[in-house]
């Protein structure tokens, strides 16, 4: 990385620099949550917090492992608002606007327990040691990965295999080509600094979205016949583009609506526990339109789009596949409801 | 009107105004070419040039019904580029950026020959008394009223009579609630100042396109079976929906490819000499992005959408219709060639 600039998880300065490509900051805290605790934060139940945002994709990952997995008894759940300041996600939410578990009012509090120099982002997700009040990770890339393989002791019964062995080549040369391309492609076009560095965002984030679309058109999802955790880092760039990235960050050659075979996909996802029930559209409006002032400096979010397509029935039984593979799906939530 | 705001054909001030419901100002010269030439503009051959740019819908109008009643021999036209700066228009298109039959590089100049000390906007359309090198009107309603109805001797044989005389008061009816609703509403939506503001443009600008959509079902034309003036006007905001006013101006309950019978019948009206001939989509992309540097700091032009939908098939024939009625359609033109 040759800038340190920002992103929709992180609330620190500003997102778009004049002339330059928009670059992610991609430096977290090293130490991991464990099944042998070689960083000082063993793997146990009942001690961490997942702290989240409704509105982030980054975030909506774990959220969504952590659902699929039957997680919800071992790691509880803190949410942030939408909307952060400068300075950090906030407690908003809550009554009295601090996390009742914690008792704080700004994330930014659990970082400064952690480090009180603390130099970058205020990011989610972050999983914060309770006894502590501490952050003990905020890498996202390695906490959904840690939430399948190190706490596989509190998964729930069925929990599905997210990571098959055979696959896990495969799924890492996917999911880093959906990372660079698509999950970061989207803000790479939205905070460029120039057309020229828009122009060539644009170009890569469609190609990749064409290549998408048509390994999607035989596979019922990314891996083939079962949901795994590919599939869950590529839904929730998908479930955010046409609420924000199609014209927020002006990835705008289709709508995901235009896009037969990835919009049928995600409506797939969408509707199987776990995914649609971790999403919150109005949320994802608000954070982006809200927070992204550089880009959007009237703050008004926009009332579109008509969302009501994602219920529709998605037609892709006709592939075939067993979305939860010898696992069980996660209970389904009463219609409206999100997971908590 | 409560404020003085601006809009896509001039190039006065500021376009949000915080707090503020967007208004148009609506003050234009009061002067206008006639037959009688009772305000010192009498209508002739060869005396008047039309100044529009291919970005502005306003502008679009004239250059629409110009081609269709065959006016281009009686009344040339010079053509801004879409990138006007805060002060005027200019013709940057041009070589040398200079209006080879005005000699101004700004439209500006044309103005002040009108009135050194001219208070409001510059605007496109505007037709330049050529021998004075003077604004002789600007009011872009009445243009098109005039073309047809005090031009008509220099008519083409076979030119459609976009005012059919049984038709006249249901057609400014419509045209009036199109206005209102449609043409303004989208900058309505736009350049709302306020999050109130723009919810309630967002309504009243839908309520009106649900209202078109029905409309239209069982017309093939606004008016029934053959085109008229009010086709014209709703065509020049179609054209800019989904490139500008979708993500630009936030009117993304759907996009225009998105409503059946309104994409159907925009693109019956593009397929047909006059319309899409006259219609840069390059050009319009440019100049609202660019220009509305207040809702988009960044100047970046986003590279979609796709348009290719634009000429595929629109299947609108068995609505019966006859396009041009008794009159002819204009001759058309090379493939990929705008009307000069």
């Amino acid at each position: 990385m040759t800038s340190t600039t920002d992103d929709s998880h992180s609330t620190k300065g500003s997102y778009v620099h004049s002339g330059e490509e928009y670059s992610r900051d991609m430096r977290y805290l090293a130490t991991r949550i464990t099944r042998d605790g070689r960083d000082g934060y063993p793997v146990e139940a009942g001690r961490y917090r997942l702290v989240a945002a409704r509105a982030c994709p980054w975030a909506n990952r774990a959220v969504i492992v952590r659902r699929l997995l039957g997680l919800e008894d071992a790691l509880s759940m803190g949410l942030c608002g939408p909307v952060h300041d400068a300075r950090s996600w906030t407690f908003d939410l809550d009554p009295g606007g601090v996390d009742p578990v914690l008792g704080y009012e700004r994330l930014q509090e659990a970082y400064f327990a952690r480090d009180p120099e603390y130099p970058l982002g205020i990011t989610v997700p972050a999983i914060v040691d309770v006894p502590t009040k501490a952050v003990a990770t905020n890498d996202f890339d390695q906490i959904t990965r840690d939430l399948f393989f190190e706490w596989s002791d509190f998964h729930r019964p069925g929990a599905p295999d997210l990571w098959p062995e055979p696959l896990r080549d495969e799924m890492e040369t996917v999911m880093k080509r959906v990372f660079t391309e698509v999950n970061n492609g989207v803000y790479r076009c939205g905070f460029a600094g120039s057309q020229k560095a828009y122009d060539a965002a644009y170009d890569r984030l469609w190609t990749a979205l064409d290549w998408l679309e048509e390994r999607l058109t035989t596979r019922r999802y990314l891996m083939g016949d079962t949901i795994t955790e590919a599939d869950v880092r590529l839904f929730t760039t998908l479930a955010r583009f046409d609420p924000v990235y199609h014209g927020h960050f002006k990835c705008n050659r289709q709508k995901l609506t235009e896009m037969p075979v990835l919009w049928a996909y995600a409506r797939d996802l969408f509707q199987t526990p776990g995914f649609g029930d971790t999403t919150d559209f109005d949320q994802i409006k608000a954070h982006y339109y809200v927070v992204h002032s550089d880009i959007n400096p009237t703050r008004i979010v926009p009332r579109g789009p008509d969302l009501a397509g994602w219920t529709a029935p998605h037609g892709r039984e006709h592939l075939g596949g067993r979305p939860f593979g010898d696992g069980t799906a996660p209970e389904v939530l009463p219609a409206g409801t999100l997971a908590t």
